[in-house]
């Protein structure tokens, strides 16, 4: 069995405690909280919550640590430190400082001897395997990367800091004639108002002014102004019914020729009820791969780009060949 | 450079030497093939034709060897004996032999200090890994492939062999009532009539009994009589102007719950204008991989399930973190 340790238990932490439970070769041994343990209630019976600046002392008893912090200001920190003593699995999905958390995680992880994995879940993840997949065996064409129908957290955010607005929630939703264009090949040049659209669902205060709200939103830069946006007001309780899961998915399709006039069109998608629970599962499939590439002597930082299919797979090798080839 | 060679030239050869010209780092250095050299053609100037018993002279001259044999006689002999003097890679599909051919490829590869990567392409290969990832990271679910629209050569030549028959050419396509069942996370139980058809284009002889014929394609076991077939007359002029390209493609689905009534659908799919040019860039990708994985030391049976996305990118890794993460 392999015993995973979780540092942090939001909707991550609770979607990789959930996978946990459907892999047989691992079992949860400890959650860990800055909360106070005594407020959390865990899923899972007879484990037990502990204070974050504890951990240190199961430096033994953890073989994988999977890290579920946010990526603004407690990955950077917490990755790092923690590789000085588990092996550990994280999130972290800001681009513009991939290379410098990995140099930070790998310079932590081969002095200890441990494995790193970062950037782990469907985007950064999945979709990255596949975009590089893709770009290997069809090197002469175009990759296009599509999100949606889904919840952007980051996005519902920015609303919530207009003045008026008591809740909201935004989903990115591909634009359809984009992906047509794209499945059939054409190679279109794409703006970023072409591939996505954005649809708000938005609770005000009594009496706010809605005209000025729908404007702040529409026009708010970064976040709204690049993109074709509806804005709809709706109750608390509609927005508490109808808009409190959390689906998401998307798109990776590469199109390209490998002779003149020849094309050829690959496609990967995911359609998820649950963002967390599905981004838990990839979570825990990569402890297996960092235990095992631990286990046979590895050390430092890696990413999905490192890892065989064999070594993240529950089922044995010569299984694989005669079931799964 | 890696030094390519490719054994064998017919469409599937032609789609490797096709496939090499659109990657940098590769060169065509000679073809090897058991007809007269002379009577052969091939598109890449500079490079000769060699009889394909002459081929061990050109141990210190060839990286991988690319072996564009057939599965049913040709690779069960050519890529364990050609395993012993280089790496080389194949596109076995005989499924129920797999696991011997890995057997005997592994001991040559592994005396010789090669590599010998068999059983890659689209299916298997690229379906392979990815049924095998899914499965990895959605372990509570069922997986669904599907092949087509596309050329089945086996099913083509069955045709053929039909008394009164001059020429034909078999599609198998999705069904695709059953590809939104799938789709939608049903998680239906499919039947082999109900998951693909069988549509035929065949050319007779004059005054040939087509009632009889139609018939007879209809109920052949193994290859129709569990298929809702489709059978067309037509001229050898239609069947030359509409049907003598070489498309394919497919899709592998999975769909799985992390947790009660919490689904989730993952799908890839390929569609292919050429097979054998798209299953030529497959193992091109994998020649890059065949090489390094023995530049690092490796010898014996590989398949993709043994690969990391970085060892057939040709991307360097620091630029996959930076462009494609």
């Amino acid at each position: 069995m392999i015993r995973i340790g979780i540092f942090g238990y939001g909707n991550l932490g609770r979607g990789v405690e959930t996978a946990i439970k459907k892999n047989d070769d691992m079992e949860l041994v400890a959650v860990f909280t800055r909360r106070n343990p005594e407020d959390l209630k865990i899923e899972t019976k007879g484990v037990n919550v502990y204070q974050a600046d504890t951990i240190k002392s199961f430096k033994d008893k953890i073989d994988v640590l999977i890290i579920c912090g946010g990526s603004r200001t407690d990955l950077p920190v917490q990755t790092p430190e923690l590789a000085k003593y588990f092996n550990v699995v994280d999130s972290f999905d800001t681009h513009a400082h991939v290379s410098e958390h990995f140099q930070n995680v790998d310079k932590s992880a081969r002095e200890a001897g441990k494995v790193g994995v970062i950037s782990t879940g469907w985007d950064p993840g999945m979709f990255s395997i596949n975009r590089a997949i893709m770009e290997s065996i069809l090197p002469n064409g175009s990759t296009y990367t599509f999100w949606g129908k889904g919840i952007s957290q980051g996005h519902s955010d920015a609303i919530r800091r207009v003045e008026g607005v008591l809740d909201a929630r935004q989903y990115t939703i591909p634009v359809e004639e984009a992906l047509e264009s794209v499945r059939s090949g054409e190679n279109p040049y794409l703006t970023t108002r072409q591939k996505h659209k954005r649809e708000c669902y938005v609770v005000v205060k009594e009496g706010a002014d809605k005209a000025r709200i729908e404007n702040e939103i529409k026009n708010m830069p970064d976040y709204f102004s690049d993109y074709d946006t509806v804005v709809n007001f709706i109750s608390a309780e509609e927005l508490k019914k109808n808009h409190s899961k959390m689906p998401h998915g998307g798109f990776v399709i590469r199109s390209g020729e490998t002779s003149e006039g020849v094309k050829h069109v690959i496609e990967y998608s995911l359609k998820l009820d649950s963002n967390p629970e599905f981004t838990g599962s990839i979570l825990v499939a990569y402890a297996r791969g960092a235990y095992r590439l631990n286990a046979r002597g590895e050390a430092g930082c890696k990413t999905v780009f490192d890892f065989a299919p064999r070594d993240i797979s529950p089922v044995d090798y010569s299984e694989l060949l005669k079931h799964t080839l």
